[in-house]
């Protein structure tokens, strides 16, 4: 392969992690005993100015035990209609946690504090749902790696904070935001009450999220792990990953996005209609092939052809992601394959 | 009381309907040994259209029986952002069906195809959630009794089908789009794999639904009935209500549609930016009383103060439906007392 | 048919029954106004000594409804092998409200304090299930309508309450139970966090049972119940034939039990080894007929070609429930009948 | 701490496992890509004669996704009183796949055929509960690492399989079973549709569990462990330490065994009643210290004091787990501080 562009989630631990994972000291978790994954939740929880966090196998879980702390059964939360907790976590809020849900239309994900406050509703007696809970992706997946503004983030959390609603932040890409925005992890943590962040997505650690809170919701969110079948035992060798991304993989992330942008404003020039490049903030590009003629699927198969691969997010919309294991000889093969397929239906 | 509003769930049986239930022949309907209520199920699955049909005690199990045939879990439904079985059924289908939503925004509750057909998502592999289920109401309640116009309903139906979604109609005022559209029941029922029908609302029966759908779908949906605590014993009883209610309350809907359209009218003349009296279909008002400053709680304490019940749906709209209980004497004291007030804040 | 005496679910509604239902005043029950509900919930809560009740449409649902008021999702119930709860409600307290059980085995039925204390587990930290509540089914429909001592009752409620542990009382034939022990209803209630009982088994009411408990608990259940789609409207139609039930048909089912007393004993003489008579204290009777050769399903075929319906509880065992409906000559039709069948295979 | 007995899962990875995992080849699992994880999951497969394997976690999960395969919502499984799934595994199976669940008592979780033929009910009707499922767990944890006898699990199954009752072995220490009995992983793997087996208790690796079925029972489990938010990405690094494990540390399992036979004799010959060293199979020693006067978490506090530690399972039964972090010095250790404890009560 040329350019995997499928995932940022397909990195490959560098040499210096494998290191850090194979003399991490560890304990068992499910006891509380594993010093290292304390110090990755200390850590992150830190950062991002909450009491205390809780390390997850996956993004997913890290949302989903976030979403059932604030959410019972009978109520609801919002997000916009391309949320990952509500497109890419097959249900999991519903059928694990009875959680109903409505969305908002948005455009590439971005936050518009109308969407959300078009739907929260309280206060409207035993009969009607309550919303209990705003999901907010940053950066968004689907829409595109789009940064979410902190003031539309402020002017929600300041409309919804006096009706007792809560407000949940999936971060699986936040580092992205933070360097992309240049505001800081605690201003964005500030603003919610539970924030899911990911490292095994542009950080480069094999496996891991961590979930941070209150101390009192992450001492439930553990009983609730457990019972996800997720409390692992000697887990400190995957947070010794987590740890040492944190010190060698977070500003190196301005590169991806860098690539990123190169590879979008080729493809705006090859195509206009396809792709907007000043959209283009962070690691990810969704070209609009659909706009130019080929279906998504084909436009995929035909890169791939060329060593580059891709996913479709829709009947005509094609995903490309950079990270770690991309540099810029892959971002050039990149670019030449698109433009060159692109081109092919422009006229 | 001199007319109450509030809904119209609250209809009490006429004397010749209870008469009818009084000389109801019965059996154990768990056995399925009830002859009444197995003519009921008949009676409206013919009327729709459909092979079969299933009593339930409420528009609300109707439809979650309904919901459940065609969604499993990780699969989602798509409706409007007021529908019924996203905001009135307590978060039903995501807590005892594990089935997660979404929704498009509408004008009162109105269909337009493009609102599912920008969320329905099929054929994503086995990581994104996939659409199984589009829900239309019709009228629809929060919109305001709003009719729903046949060429939109085929048109999704046209569009879904290909895909293998399924549709269902939450048809617990049915009987007023019938009537007030003149389009036949079976045309409504074609469009539709399930649909609900309630006998307790405008058709003035103490309780009961029935949801119809294919001899195989009812068989599925009695057992779950059953399971949901709701496999009622000699509910003939209930079902002679509603025989008669089709027999006898079906065309009067007529008169409550003329009321409302009375009120709306008169209420369009005192404040116009209350309600656009030409969108008043069947037998429900909603005056968005924010419009003219009123908070919807006050409107509707200062109504009830005139002896007129009305029914705060959201932070500035007040809902008013007529039904078998309200004669022209209440609509004329709804009237009085519903256009003093409006015009007491509107210069 | 001579003798249905396949449930006591069976029941029609007499004369004096329907007049009662004809002539009740009735309201809208979700909004709370239906006075001969009300009336109903009181005089039940009344007798059990509870504070509060709620109507259901069946005595599942209020079972359901009073399991979920004490066990959270990750706690367990307890109950003996055959309990109604476990066996004939078709897995709803795991399905709808996520709780998991382990039972005790029985002899037919009969609550020996030694099976719950043996399960009933409490303080064993985060990582193991909790025992939050004890479920007694009294009488006890698969055990053959076996009473529950009261001493064992207190025995379990003495060394449990101190616990935590809460205790759900199935009552569905309490009604049987209290008649043939001599012991006051509100003894038996005294004992239980909530009781449900049905008024259409042994009590003839066409449908209809109540769950009772404290208030707060109540006013719980009754937004659950709207939940599971129960929440009906002018429901005092069906009350009023609970309460006429109550005036009328509690101290006749000695009746019924005096006729099951005595076709168990005309069977027991027939052969022994089915029957043991002095086990026959309410109004079911289950036959060993495996004890002497007969396949169940066999022996309820060849009975049902006599004109005496009954059902198979299991592989070898065979249930006759007595009931209004069943006269002295029904059951002497099946004792001809069942005595026949019993001495054909007895050598 | 001298002897850590507290559970086998506390073991940490050896250098050669740690070296093991540093070398691993990775990719992004849930893309199929991992080809260390792949070659685990098909070796585990061939040692237990089933078609495919799938990377879990942990044993709760790897049960999990087992149970749900098999069950259907309203259907039930059976187990013993003390299973792990039903009590350790947080009551996952209700609270996620609504499994309800029903258990028979038995002497150390040995399983007689007796215990689950006394529940397995089928061919019931729609409103009875079906029997879906039967768990056997080998060894038996919380019975005290007994070992399953082949020819009774060989008569379950014959008995269960015409009935079309499934059968999953819970084998977290099933290498612990194999190692005791001579029996060998395929034989017992002959009897069961799913099995699940643990790398991270006695095998000593830090995480890690494999569930194996029929390929199509996999790829439906895949599935539903991204839902449960399991799906890791490169977590080939886990499953090099399994397959290290499998390649060094199961036949060393057998000193494990004779270190706890040791202990288990030591406290026999202290406390004649506390245990029957011959019931002392494989790793787990269960010293019944009620008998001898001790509430059990004063025997584990007193022991702690002695720098040995083990687990309350009940209040008056103590658990001793060996495994590859306890050798034996520690089990000296271990034997002088329980057998003086132990003396110090008895007369």
């Amino acid at each position: 392969m040329r350019a995997d562009l499928l995932s940022d989630t397909l990195t490959r631990p560098t040499a210096a992690m494998r290191d850090a994972m194979a003399r991490a000291e560890v304990g068992d978790d499910v006891f509380g005993e594993d010093p290292t994954v304390r110090a990755l939740e200390e850590r992150v929880a830190d950062l991002l100015g909450h009491e205390a966090g809780l390390f997850a196998p996956t993004g997913s879980l890290a949302n989903q035990l976030g979403l059932r702390l604030h959410v019972a059964p009978g109520q609801e939360l919002v997000a916009d209609q391309m949320a990952h907790v509500l497109r890419a976590e097959l249900g999991a809020a519903a059928a694990f946690s009875g959680i109903t849900s409505r969305s908002w239309p948005s455009e590439r994900g971005l936050l518009d504090p109308a969407g959300p406050m078009s739907l929260v509703t309280t206060g409207v007696g035993p009969y009607q749902v309550e919303t209990a809970l705003v999901v907010v992706e940053n950066t968004h997946n689907f829409g595109g790696g789009t940064v979410q503004p902190i003031g539309a983030i402020r002017e929600v959390r300041a409309a919804t904070s006096p009706l007792g609603v809560a407000m949940h932040l999936d971060g699986a890409r936040l580092w992205n935001a933070h360097v992309a925005s240049g505001v800081a992890l605690r201003d964005y943590g500030a603003e919610f009450d539970t924030v899911s962040v990911c490292l095994s997505k542009g950080l480069g650690a094999p496996v891991g999220s961590v979930l941070v809170g209150s101390a009192e919701a992450m001492a439930q969110a553990r009983v609730w792990r457990k019972r996800y079948g997720a409390g692992m035992r000697q887990v400190g060798i995957l947070a010794a990953a987590g740890l040492h991304a944190l010190d060698h993989h977070v500003e190196r992330l301005a590169d991806d996005h860098a690539r990123a942008a190169r590879f979008a404003a080729a493809c705006a020039q090859a195509a206009p209609s396809a792709v907007d490049a000043s959209t283009v903030e962070t690691n990810i590009v969704v070209l609009d092939v659909g706009a130019v003629g080929w279906d998504a699927p084909a436009f995929v198969a035909a890169l791939l052809e060329q060593g580059v691969r891709t996913y479709a997010v829709g009947p005509g919309r094609v995903r490309a992601v950079w990270h770690l294991d991309v540099d810029d000889a892959g971002t050039g093969a990149a670019v030449d394959a698109a433009t060159t397929l692109l081109r092919s239906r422009t006229p």
